[in-house]
């Protein structure tokens, strides 16, 4: 299915670093590393696992001093051959150490081409494979937790369980079908019907699960509003500083504004820095209602901090507007000071405002800058974006789009077996429903796939993976 | 000299990728590395340079799967225990396996502290410690190969030798001043006279080689002018055409314009993207000859493109005014063409313009579009810019401006004795400054350096070196 040319790429972040590594993987990895290496061994010769110092030669110029590691089919990622120099990390030269591996007997790696062959070899099945580039985008705890997990087999296992009780039934049926005389179908049907609702619950439960995924893979999206002084900043300060938070760098974001990440109970808050939104110089502090308006209809989560300190003006009338509707928590903040404004004044207010459109929205009393009621609002959005406790010992979360629908269309396809079972339908029914469940779960574990899609999923991969 | 404790850093780039590395170093690596590991082996037990396949827990939490590498001192990049964690390459996998490594009794190592360990160890001279950076950054071919030949001890090897010498003679007058009933300094001066003559011609060329140095390292910043449809372009298209050039970003650059860096023959050109000196929009199409100017006053060559197709006009005159008294070089181009302007033309108009200013530019009749005269100018190039032959196979370069500095003190401490031997000066005088020189040369191995001016080095490094 595969070429087995030997392939080349360089594995590590192209900026300049301590280390750099260039992985080869082919036939011909370790005929490559000899003519190339200068050192005490001839590395084709060593044994697997090892580590070697010398340098890499282009003729009679000495590229780098490196170490090189040597791993032999089939116990590497590929399970091919494998050689990984490991260089310096300028960008140039581990440029020039790949350029004369390439000049040496390897082409190019094509992004995710490691990984691909390692699918095509039965190192893992696609789920692990996708689960790859999931561990390297994760971006917080959840999203790290729950790909590691399908990367040593959790949602693989899971689908094989289901596929191998779908299998049965539909050779059951096959059989009994083929030889009426010796195997009985009767009441078939109903044994049947319990099985399929037992593993529909089961696709359902994955299904449901890939939506906590995504709010956590991906973050919630979160505006905080509130009118020039409310405690936005403080409560931003607040909220980050109570986690020892690992903030990255988005990628990628197209978004004309900042964000800020914060961790709070294994949830990812993507705060969008509200600073954007431009005051104008009316007389009378008025927040940019537009761009407000804007952020919070693309927001999963709005937070309207409240200052309870003073009079409600018409900055605040103009966001309840705006989160009329929407996922909202209020947060009257300053009940550490004189407050003005109490949780019953506020609700009146809402109510007059919005209507019944505030019923939904839950409201908390703190103080951001003595540090009171935090822990409610953090319970409080567990409780709005966790159905459930998340927990990774035996659960199995589906996060990866591709394998969502490819759940559902199992799903829907035992939905009709159900129904031609309510419906008396011969028993050749249900085995044509039954087979397009096993198939559409075999696309997850990449048994039933196409080189088409293979070769696109693994096209989406960074180089050197 | 330093902190025993074991260190810990991420030394690949900080980018997603396939692969990242946390190294770990110290006494305590591999205690470090045994309570978060978990895989067939304790790793704590396992044969130096070798590879073992397994997960990083952090309790009871996977957080990757990995391939970890055990390195025994003293064979060893620090000459301290080294373990290497080849972890997925993701900005957050990689920062949470470095924080489950910092849990567990490794502190974070300081920028160049791997590489610090390595000099304080004895692992390599202060020379060769400062190569590791240089070949990091080094962004063309001949800053890769003068830091690393300076890697491999070159350096080290030279000033060693000269330090033998100077210290033998510093020796011998010491010696025949405390005993002079046996040891006679009559005509020594006239030897040391020699010895020192030859010495300082080496510093000398030392000294001179960090010229060539400077501008090969870092590139020479070039500037190309000439009126509209002269032919810049077509000849940007066909020098950066004619070698396999390994093109890189300038990191960290603060200049508004886009540069594009050309190699040829080994030099390195900057090339200064004139697209960006905007043209009036005047009725005689007209250069901005403001912007123009001020390129050209920073620029180590200009390159002045003539279209000898159409008369000269304004902006030639403009042009010819810019490169009075600079670094430059005159391509009379599209000699494929019907030419209007000879080389003698343009010579008397140069005269006109500039007067004797014009004497030293040089002046080459090309055609970009054939591609004819190019090898001249490239050539041309090489000897503008390069003294002599770069090569090396046995000679030493100077890239680094403190090593320089330090050769340039040792010389004048030469100098001080040449002068002392003529003035007829006690032996004594001789001795002091040959004890100058000696100190400042073992600035550059570091034998002769505060602790103070070591960290001031390495701080300079990238972290995770």
């Amino acid at each position: 299915m595969y070429s087995k040319e030997t392939i080349a790429a360089i594995s590590t972040g192209m900026s300049n670093s301590g280390i750099g590594i260039v992985r080869i993987s082919g036939e011909e990895a370790f005929q490559v590393i000899d003519k190339i290496y200068k050192g005490k061994e001839v590395l084709s010769k060593v044994q697997s696992h090892t580590i070697h110092y010398g340098y890499i030669v282009d003729g009679k110029e000495t590229i780098d001093e490196v170490l090189v590691s040597i791993m032999r089919a089939p116990r590497t990622f590929t399970g091919e051959d494998t050689v990984e120099i490991n260089c310096h990390g300028g960008v140039y030269v581990v440029k020039r150490v790949l350029d004369t591996v390439l000049r040496n007997g390897a082409r190019p790696a094509e992004p995710g081409e490691f990984t691909k062959r390692a699918f095509l070899n039965g190192k893992m099945d696609l789920s692990q494979a996708e689960a790859v580039i999931d561990v390297i985008t994760a971006k917080n705890e959840y999203a790290l937790k729950s790909s590691m997990s399908q990367l040593k087999g959790s949602v693989k296992k899971k689908i094989e369980e289901i596929r191998k009780q779908i299998i049965y039934h539909t050779a059951f049926i096959e059989t009994a079908l083929d030889d009426p005389e010796h195997i009985s179908v009767d009441g078939y049907g109903e044994q049947l019907e319990g099985v399929v609702e037992t593993l529909s619950e089961e696709l359902k439960d994955l299904i449901d699960s890939s939506e906590n995924g995504r709010i956590m893979k991906e973050g919630i999206q979160t505006v905080i509003l509130g009118k020039p002084n409310a405690g936005k900043s403080s409560l931003l300060n607040v909220l980050s500083g109570r986690e020892r938070a690992i903030v990255t760098d988005i990628e990628g974001t197209t978004r004309d504004v900042l964000e800020e990440q914060i961790q709070i109970q294994g949830l990812n808050l993507n705060v969008i820095d509200t600073a954007g939104i431009r005051e104008t110089e009316d007389k009378v502090e008025k927040i940019g209602v537009d761009k407000a308006k804007e952020y919070a209809e693309q927001a999963d989560l709005i937070i309207y901090v409240v200052d309870a300190s003073r009079e409600l003006d018409e900055n605040d009338i103009e966001i309840m507007k705006i989160i009329a509707g929407k996922k909202a928590v209020i947060l009257l903040n300053k009940m550490d000071l004189n407050v003005l404004i109490s949780k019953e004044n506020l609700e009146q207010q809402l109510h007059k405002e919005i209507g019944g459109a505030c019923k939904n929205i839950p409201m908390i009393e703190i103080s951001a800058k003595e540090e009171q009621g935090i822990r409610d609002f953090e319970n409080l959005l567990k409780k709005m974006f966790l159905q459930g406790e998340i927990s990774f010992n035996d659960e199995v979360y589906i996060t990866n789009m591709r394998q969502k629908s490819a759940l559902q269309d199992a799903y829907n396809s035992l939905k009709k077996v159900k129904e031609s079972i309510e419906m008396g339908m011969p028993e050749d029914f249900y085995s044509i429903d039954l087979m397009d469940a096993y198939e559409a779960l075999g696309s997850i574990t990449g048994e039933t796939i196409g080189e088409d899609l293979v070769n696109e999923i693994f096209s989406k991969f960074c180089m050197g993976k």
